[in-house]
């Protein structure tokens, strides 16, 4: 039995709770060890945090150039196979190829990049070395999204028609940013987050779910971008018109200022013969619809013989004990780390352990400078 | 004590089912009672439905044009009041221009006419006689939509920014138009339904109930309207991008095509301080949401204080006992029928017992019409 | 065609709701004509009731007794033909029986009597007189209750095993009786109400549901019953264990101190092979559950042709246009109108179209009195 | 800082899915570290078991005997602190004897033991050592169930009078213990479960959430056990009628033999001023009922200002991203081993960083035994 994968961590500092949220679903299922990380731009901070974490106080880091720098002159069964990046979108890029130039894959959180240009440079980085490059859109992650996917494949909704995806949040209805809340600092921060906050924090996910869902491309788009707090520097809502490659029509909505909302991202898809809805708020349950039938509500559960093999993979205990968001991630993890695995043993990888990839990282940062243009142009319509 | 409304009706013969809600709607609150009818433009089969409808003989008449002028020449305490046309879209206008022109109150099925020409002359006609009208939008009768107008009204949510409304059906997934149908076959047929299927039918319910609500107009639309059923001659789908007169935006979807859904109506408003959710299938909830607070369900219910005067008139029994769509008609059916004793009797009409108005049926053309011009210029912006 | 079917009404002042319910039910389907009452034991309130239903007024009756003397010497074709009676429960059998005496059917308001013994004499009456006789246990006309039944007669869900019935309230949380709310202060006063409050008000409904859906007979039971509120006089809650005939069991909760709850009637049932569930205040949905299975919404509407007949034949409209109370009480209504008709013209009524008749009142009246009792012994079980 | 605590396990092989689910629960949130384990009384399938999980191969033992022996004996910054026991009821004590008498402190599994004899020895036993023992009645762990604690004792809700409770499955709808289902097996067999299945399996689970919510004592109770399936030695099915020491009134109903049910944990609350309902499958939602006002929706989340502490204390995630059973269970394991810690470091533990102790664990044994000795004697009442 081999050992467990091994992870080092660049962000993700004790101050933000993304890093912790990334750990816990990293070690959740014991296939994965933290061993090393560079927490933060702030060296005191770093090592406070990896102590606070257990780690071995040399495989603590100052930044994250040395991180990679010394990893890779460990003993190759001692140094860290990938590296997770959770740090805002303005420090992807850099960690992420210097990690591939020392033969590291990595593990990134969305959106991929600063700009699609940043992303497509990236991604041919990935091309050149020929190492893992996974993407943390977390909702692929969800056993009943797998399921919706199956079901679409299954071809028992027909040729789809009509989406319906929207993902409304309301956190940034008022200027918190300028009171110094952290996330929202660096969201609406242009020279943090890029050229979008709403569409690049949420509505990449919107897009990322509804293609992997679906199987089909969203080919042109026409959005309608706002900015509605006054003095926000980057948008925070759009509403989307999509079409996608097989002629289906679409809507995708993202918001910030849907104020009351948590984080209700939703589906909806119909075909000739059928439809579906999920709702990552009860992520355990999928909706399926059909004219004249009753609804069948689908459950999450490991135990559910009626689950396609790729929702159960992805379930860890039975029916009725509600797995959530950590668990979701927590699939990515264990994918990617399998893949590290088979990579690293030059075996073969069950395809059903999936993962967002650099494609779909690259994919989602020409959407999000594809909506941004559309919105400057009165809604035009743009090709993705 | 003065009598019941007498009410005649056009149209709604027993083949149809809406001729029944209607009368059901009519009927409920013993405040109005069918006196006469035209029932269908076969004589005969409208001689049925009057005899099944335990109507005297001589008040079953053989065409609209009969009744008009028939019941003129009765005596005022006995003549229809007021008459109900339930006829498909093109046989709107003309009954309802005889009905005004011989001193007849009208409420009228939505949408109002064949085009949004003959709905402007229609309103010219209603201003010439001074008379009531009123159109069917039933969406607004429901408690919990009053509700929400006084929520919106009151200002506890501030500024509206976004509005989300939509109406998925899935009915006319196939073409169900071919075999006969009868209710797919009219509103499929242009010369029959005018120039829209999907928009005409539903999109104006979500158009009148997002301005009842918010009090805002829409100011400019721009609208992806599809046909997906081979053969079909008109849409059976749009979405649609709302900006509205305040600078609040907004999505309105309407879909005939959305397999599995029944009659989803349901719209949200976000303002600076909160949101509103209401869902036309369980009509008796009425969420409102604001940041960092528990989520409230206000229940319709005659006997909760909490809810506004506005509400509480339009429930008729306590709360926990369903109402449903048949009372949500009898609300507009009530309140019309007082307008009508208040005419009469030249006495003040309390406001709060509204009605869908000439002047709602009118924009709802115009909505159509802008909405199929949008769709035609590949969803350019077109005023409304 | 038959005119409409003729009702008198005992009970059922303005001052009151209910009264106002019973006439929007009888007259939804236009089957019902409402042509006299007595409405109340005072004479003025009850002329001005009459006045405002717009009844001619020599129909308006300053007593019951009154009311049923005289219209029994109306001609056949003229007076009316069935009473409803709508007084709290100690004016039940007096009318009702003097009304079976004159000839004249009875739809009577639950629960059917002051008293079993005065329950078992109303029964030897209806006997006698070989007239008709339905109460109104508003619950099972809805259409998915129904369907429940339906359900388990078809021997889907296999041999029934366990129930659970509630009917959660919290109405009476406090002593309002005191404060004189009229509908607590009948319902708490044993010289009107009986010997039962909440088991006499809302127990009988779930009683009654409970052997309706099933087809079971409640063989014994065992009974916790409380009276929380200081003061009362009568029950506020009890928790009923229940035995049925073919070894099933179950629970039976209700109350009306259950305090935020405004109607919660709901029933679960479980088979050997499946179970169902029913809520009252989301009456339209009906949901089917197998292990292992993804669960079923099926949905009351008149176009679903996956239903059964008769749940079908007790829905109005296309589904997701929510029918409620109005609509379920409107179904014993039009079908007790029925059976009058063809009781009258001796012709065969669809056995689909039925209502709770007299053994179901005195079925009633026998759980009161047994649960009271095993609740005065400290839940001794006893025989029902 | 501290190292992380040091865990053993006994029991928990990779055939059974319990032992996964603590595992995960115990890594979590990165304060345990798993380090030794004896996990099957057969010998190889514990050391491969081991090996699957990275064990150490000296820390891989073949019997629990061997394992607590042996870590006693390894230096004390070393030797696992505390051991967590996930095997079968009716081998609980012996291990948890073993290891108290060895210095560790113990986690168990629910039910406490094999009898309520045994859980008081073993209770004697914990009060001699003076150690730190826990019982995992996970559902305690979620935060909406510390938030309803909370708001109960706050006094908000008033003296509470009823309680409602209950928890069916379906899973043992047939006879699967008699096809070798591992989980049926065990648990329906009296030599390894005790003297009941679905009291001592999900009954206690009830009683030790109704307990812990309501701050309040069941004083008696009366229950109504069964045992539907064929051949079934042990009870599948209670009906339970509640009286707590303060006068409240409930029921509590378990059941294996809900056909098409999960896990359906649920509980209401009702007090002088209003209640509360949660349910297990959708645990980030507490409602909030007041007669007369909306109904509220807590809802779990870290960020949410008006939870109490102590139900925020229990939150990972911001709202929105649903946190399940794992991390549930996750709360029990850093809430003990926080404790393990404050016990050795001789510092005071947070009091809200709670869990269940020895006495619900010796409660529940009561409990069980209760119930069933009301259950032989016809529901007889009986003190608890």
């Amino acid at each position: 039995m081999s050992a467990k994968t091994r992870m080092g961590m660049i962000g993700g500092s004790l101050d933000g709770f993304i890093g912790s949220v990334h750990r816990m679903a990293a070690v959740l299922d014991g296939t994965i060890e933290l061993v090393c990380g560079a927490f933060s731009s702030n060296a005191s901070r770093s090592i406070e945090t990896g102590k606070t974490l257990h780690l071995a106080e040399n495989r603590i880091y100052a930044s994250f150039e040395e991180m990679i720098t010394k990893e890779a002159q460990l003993p190759a069964d001692i140094r860290m196979q990938f590296v997770s990046i959770v740090t805002p979108n303005h420090l992807h890029a850099q960690p992420a190829t210097l990690a591939l130039k020392n033969g590291f894959h990595v593990l990134c959180e969305k959106p991929l990049a600063f700009s699609f240009d940043e992303a497509k440079q990236l991604g041919a980085h990935v091309k050149e070395t020929g190492l893992l490059f996974g993407v943390t859109h977390t909702y692929t992650g969800y056993p009943m999204v797998k399921e919706a996917k199956n079901l679409v494949a299954s071809g028992k909704l027909g040729v789809i028609r009509k989406v319906i995806v929207e993902y409304p949040q309301g956190w940034l209805s008022d200027a918190i940013e300028s009171s110094g809340q952290k996330q929202a600092s660096w969201r609406t921060d242009p020279s943090q987050a890029g050229i979008s906050c709403c569409v690049g924090d949420i509505g990449t996910h919107a897009e990322n779910l509804v293609e992997y869902i679906t199987g089909l491309k969203i080919m042109e788009l026409s959005a309608d971008v706002s900015s509605f707090v006054a003095g926000r520097k980057l948008d925070d809502d759009a509403n989307i018109l999509l079409r996608f490659d097989n002629g289906a029509k679409g809507v995708l909505i993202a918001s910030q200022i849907a104020n009351g909302e948590e984080n209700e991202l939703k589906i909806r898809v119909y075909g000739e013969h059928g439809g579906l809805e999920w709702l990552q708020s009860e992520p355990n349950t999928l909706i399926v619809k059909q004219n004249d039938q009753p609804k069948q509500l689908r459950r999450a559960g490991v135990n559910h013989s009626y689950l396609s093999a790729h929702a159960r993979l992805h379930c860890r205990i039975p029916g009725g004990h509600p797995e959530g968001y950590i668990e979701a991630m927590a699939n990515l993890y264990r994918n990617f780390a399998a893949s590290v695995q088979a990579f690293e043993n030059k075996t073969a990888q069950n395809p059903l352990l999936d993962y967002p990839t650099i494609d779909d990282g690259i994919r989602g940062m020409k959407f999000i400078e594809t909506v941004i243009a559309s919105g400057k142009e009165n809604a035009a319509w743009k090709q993705l």
